[in-house]
């Protein structure tokens, strides 16, 4: 009876918008163009709400699963404590550069604000995340001794409640500073600015729980694989292993916390950057048609999440179902929900803006089927159903040495399709909505497509790592084999989901940063436009060939993007794109040997107690988990610092030296080579982990054998790819664009006065 | 007396030139500017010879080594013969193509011939360097007998003739044809692009050797250690291993073959594109400046063979001389070369071109400066006597994995100084020789000047491999440890200082890739200007934002590079910098797998052979080794083809479908990423292998120790990493810029056919 009072109860929120539409109609946009948004976020945190209490209600199981579950949450509590101690420094110090740069006229008087919500925001993302995925471990390793569908009810639900809880609050902040932005009667010029403050705030705490998350998890996870797997012979997830706690703390601060506020920024900044463009791309049309423009992506986000809940519910089985069964009605969820939001979004775009616009509606069909087309070429490059992982795979058998050349080269070659993919349907959405800046807007479009059903994507993402733990639990509780194999099964199957889900991030992150940097085109104008910098004589001639200046002055135009061209001809544009090519390998750099060095501190612990403690291998002994959660703790807090900064100085360095349309060649150098480093990375660590699940499976001589181990060794290399490094990748290029726009004002006066030196 | 003699004939050989040009003075330029290039060729090619008929006279050692180096010998030449044959056919069918096009007035009647000679020196530079180097092996052996200090002599020698091969071809062909072109009385302005069209012969001989080599040395490298060294545990090197002879075949045609054919094309690339742009920089100051700019690369070349003459000279050492004092003098040789070369280019610029256009010679300048910075840090991150690689080779003690997600990071983080470093002097060059067209010439003359001692620095990293070799026959004929260990310090020592090179090599790629770009840029211009397109209204359309047409028009001016503008906020441009950047990895990932299904097969038949003949093992039965040699010829065969072929059709259908101007973006993409990645191949792989020795000289538990079998893993890795994909990055971003620049008129004709129908 509760499900269908929920489900009744989604139908009619997923009503009241459509209606209203229909009865403003023909092309008429209300004055208050955002109350949309209130719908879509209180409908996705309402049910977020009724599925946490129902998650609340199961039975925890035994005492030791509470115990150990319990342990978990400790450690995973203590962790991101730490982390936000740090992340508030960060916030606050930033907090008061924006504070000194608004005193200056250099950035607008909300923006400190603004930044500090946002990050505010998403860290509220993954704590609300982790919360419930630390409360689900048990009640799923509970529920999956009843049989694998209830299994994963629970941890289904639980990944939903981090889908929605994602996505409501971004709209409900979007809700919250418009409302705030109206009362203080801002321009809505002047609102994109601001609203990207929100979004670089939401992307530097995703940045710092990503990395620091990543470091933590495959600290803990080699840490524990390599002594206790490989050197001490006992099974993963044994209680014995000091490290196992740290290991399953990891998955929730790195696969949740880290998933929630990292998405959370790639679905708020997708908006964001294209209502930014939005505002500015139809002014010449008059302020109705820039309203609807700047109300078209949120729009889209609430019908979609209306759509994601329908489609959540549709995720059901029999129970006894199998694996193949589950798949096939999570796949059910995914697809009805992307294509309402196909069908709706055609009646809505109609509406709001009439039939001349409807190549708006192609630019987001193609996010979508992009999107799908993406994901669909991860899960083959990475799913053990597949050829790629099989021969993989077979790679073992000559040693780890012909596993990790071969795993590398299925990484590069796995670039080639997305990165085609995203080419095409760049071209699409650009064309479709109408080249210039109306087509950038159409980019954005597409990518806000593409995350329209992020409730419901994100939910099949995310209940991965719950099941991860309570495999975890049922293994150390000793609930035996079947629960166990249950947990697996559901691993397994939240890996093939996860792959599409990051080929959905990944792609979506290339298409936002592409608007972001059209926006960023755009900011340059405008500052010089305001006439704040007073350019110099000699800037004017550096830059003579870049802004057609003379013509500018002698016509008296207004300075539109028609008189700026960065040609890449010119050298130093030329090596900006140099510069930004390199930035993501130094990056990937930082946060790989920060895993290694945390992951070293972890072998020399796990190494230690066992030394140290002979009566902890015999299972006479306690081992102390604490000790290894605080190693892995310390490690990702030392070493998160520095790859996050990097992302946030290094286009000010640029900015304040090269010059403003050097930082513009540098953020696509970066976004070319991020993008496809991004995909590498996350392909060839899929790859490797499926490639040893699959002789895990009984292929190639199964557990234990050679070949083993050789796979063994490719999951390990793989995983700070996958896990650490590929997904802050999609951050990073975002976040560079951000910061590039938010400070694009220093960059201009300072340089100006730089070069007026010469 | 023997040596005195050579000595005198290089010092007077080397005032030739200087004293002509004297006489010549005052910035008057001699009618015909070319003749000084036959002074360097000929100097080059006589001193290549008279050190070849040295190393001839040396004896070969005992009957066993005189067998065994025939083996290698024959191997090598039956690999090359079957190499060329598939080169000869690609070459026919190109030259064709050419054909066809020349009578569509598409490319100069004279580009098939260009085309095809470019390939011939090319791959006769492999095939000497080749031939004096399997000649060397066992005489460096022998010599090795008497002291360290006489077996350098050899090696170092035969290194040497392959240096001065290398440059003295290259004059050699650009003064023949010079000498045609002038026969024929062609036109300065259709000079460069048969000139370049002469390049991209070489480069895809080039292509085609190091992709080939890299995947037959690699292939039987990873086989015979995988099999003979971690499975049967035998020695390396040792006879009993079926595909010793393989592996040692392999160190001539990829490390010797390879590398001729390679640097080759980079030294002739960087003269014929720094020619080619000074044809159109300094049109406005009249035919006579012109003439000089065309004149000023070769004879900076001609100047670097005499100061590389004079350089080789100056290795030498007493005959007990340690590793260090060797070390030295190699250092000296090089560094005496590189000081002569600065000194007298300034003497050179200043009297052809005059005192305002010293900024010339600061740009070349320059381009030596970067080359030895980049070199250092090449030696730095990739040299056991440093921090980086001793770090590296202590993460062997967590296993496999870890030192592979080191050196993965180790090689990303090692990019950012070369890249900064390429940034830093490309600006410098540019703003040094006058901005605008003049600006990118100066690039042009940075790559030349860091090339300009290639004569020595090639000998220096040549020798490597031969020292290899005859480590390889001391072991197999039994010369006992002495001998094998004084051989080994050889080839450490060419392990540094290949470094220098390697450094070097890639720079040089990086700013010759820069220089062709821009030279692709006018090619587009001049194409258009020639109106043999016959521009369609909507192709005028699509790209009036850039190329200003309407300007044009009005205007009458002549269609200058002012008129374009490569604009990236242009999304046909933006999306071609997205396909430039996924290239590389796509090709990275064709080689490297290559070598994986290559080496794969090695190891079964080296199993295969253990397992039917026990006999191999005790030494009583002798293995087959042709057989291996055979599979890793078969292997190289046929996987060489796609990478090289990717190369030449990228730009052509990315130039058909998307236009010109996505092919220059593409360009700028695949260069960016190409050189980032193509420097952490080289530094991990560089790196492994060093931290690998460190562990093998007695560090972290030496020889034989499971760190030590960790250490093997990231060697194994490494292998295809720096000598086949890394070096083969540096040709292709090369080969693709030549490829778009020949096929201009190709594509635009095409392109505009199809924008004609919509």
């Amino acid at each position: 009876m509760k499900r269908k009072s929920i489900l009744i109860l989604g139908i009619l929120l997923f009503f009241i918008p459509l209606v209203n539409m229909f009865a403003e109609g023909t092309g008429e946009a209300p004055a208050d163009i955002m109350w949309i948004t209130w719908v879509g976020s209180l409908a996705a945190l309402i049910f977020a709400g009724i599925l946490a209490i129902t998650i609340l209600r199961k039975d925890q199981g035994t005492d030791k699963m509470k115990e150990i579950s319990a342990y978990i949450k400790q450690g995973a509590m203590a962790y991101l404590k730490q982390q936000y101690v740090i992340v508030g420094i960060f916030l606050a110090v930033l907090f008061v550069v924006f504070l000194i740069l608004s005193n200056f006229g250099l950035v607008h008087y909300l923006v400190p604000y603004a930044f500090l919500t946002g990050g505010f925001f998403s860290a509220l993302s993954g704590f609300i995340g982790m919360s419930i995925a630390t409360r689900s471990n048990a009640r799923t390793a509970w529920a999956a001794k009843t049989s694998l569908n209830s299994g994963l009810r629970v941890a289904f639900s639980s990944g939903t409640v981090m889908g929605m809880v994602v996505v409501g609050l971004g709209l409900l902040d979007l809700s919250i500073w418009w409302l705030i932005l109206n009362a203080l009667k801002i321009h809505i010029d002047q609102i994109p600015p601001i609203m990207i403050t929100f979004g670089m705030g939401a992307s530097s705490v995703a940045l710092f729980a990503r990395v620091g998350g990543g470091i933590f998890t495959k600290a803990a996870d080699v840490g524990a694989d390599l002594v206790g797997k490989v050197e001490a012979g006992i099974p993963e997830d044994d209680p014995r292993n000091p490290a196992v706690i740290a290991d399953n703390v990891g998955d929730n601060v790195g696969d949740v916390a880290g998933m929630g506020a990292d998405l959370y920024e790639s679905y708020v900044g997708s908006i964001i950057a294209t209502m930014a463009l939005g505002a500015v791309a139809f002014t010449a049309f008059g302020e109705q048609l820039v309203l609807k423009a700047v109300q078209i992506p949120v729009t889209i986000a609430t019908v979609g999440v209306l759509c994601s809940i329908l489609g959540t519910f549709l995720v059901r089985a029999k129970e006894q179902a199998t694996q193949k069964v589950l798949l096939r009605s999570l796949r059910i969820g995914v697809y009805t929900a992307t294509f309402l939001i196909a069908v709706l979004s055609f009646v809505l775009i109609y509406f709001l803006l009439g039939q001349d616009y409807m190549g708006i509606w192609g630019a987001m069909l193609v996010g979508l089927v992009a999107g799908n087309i993406i994901g669909f070429f991860t899960e083959y490059y990475t799913s053990d159903h597949y050829k790629p992982t099989q021969k993989l795979a077979e790679q073992s058998q000559t040693g780890p040495a012909t596993i990790i050349i071969a795993g590398l080269s299925l990484g590069m070659v796995s670039t080639f399709i997305p990165v085609i993919t995203v080419v095409i349907a760049t071209i699409a959405a650009y064309f479709l909505a109408g080249q210039h800046l109306a087509g950038l807007y159409g980019i954005g479009i597409a990518a806000v497509g593409m995350l329209s059903t992020l409730g419901i994507t994100l939910a099949t993402d995310a209940y991965g790592p719950v099941a991860d733990n309570a495999g975890g639990i049922a293994e150390m509780a000793g609930l035996g084999k079947e629960v166990r194999d249950r947990t697996d099964n559901l691993d397994a199957l939240g890996n093939t989901t996860a792959a599409t889900g990051k080929g959905f991030a990944i792609a979506s992150a290339a298409l936002t940063a592409l608007a972001l940097l059209a926006e960023y085109g755009n900011k340059i104008l405008e500052f010089m436009k305001s006439g704040a910098a007073q350019l110099s004589k000699s800037f004017e001639t550096m830059y003579s060939g870049i802004i057609d200046f003379s013509h500018w002055r002698a016509e008296g135009l207004p300075l539109d993007i028609g008189f700026m061209k960065i040609d890449l001809l010119n050298p130093l544009i030329l090596i900006g794109v140099f510069i930004g090519a390199v930035l993501p390998f130094v990056f990937t750099s930082l946060s790989m040997s920060a895993v290694g060095r945390a992951a070293g501190s972890m072998v020399k612990e796990v190494r230690r107690q066992f030394a140290e403690k002979k009566g902890i291998l015999e299972g006479t002994e306690k081992p102390d988990y604490a000790s290894c959660v605080s190693i892995s703790t310390k490690g990702a807090q030392k070493e998160m610092i520095l790859p996050s900064v990097l992302a946030i100085i290094a286009p000010i360095i640029v900015g304040v030296v090269l010059g403003p349309f050097s930082v513009l060649a540098m953020l696509a150098g970066a976004l070319a080579s991020g993008f496809v480093l991004a995909i590498m990375m996350a392909n060839s660590g899929g790859a490797w982990d499926n490639a040893k699940k699959y002789i895990e499976k009984g292929a190639l001589g199964g557990k234990g054998s050679s070949n083993h181990k050789a796979a063994v060794v490719g999951d390990t290399v793989g995983d700070p790819f996958k896990d650490t490094s590929g997904p802050s990748l999609n951050i990073l290029i975002k976040l560079m664009s951000m910061v590039s726009i938010v400070f694009v004002g220093l960059f201009v006066t300072l340089h100006n006065l730089i070069i007026g030196l010469f």
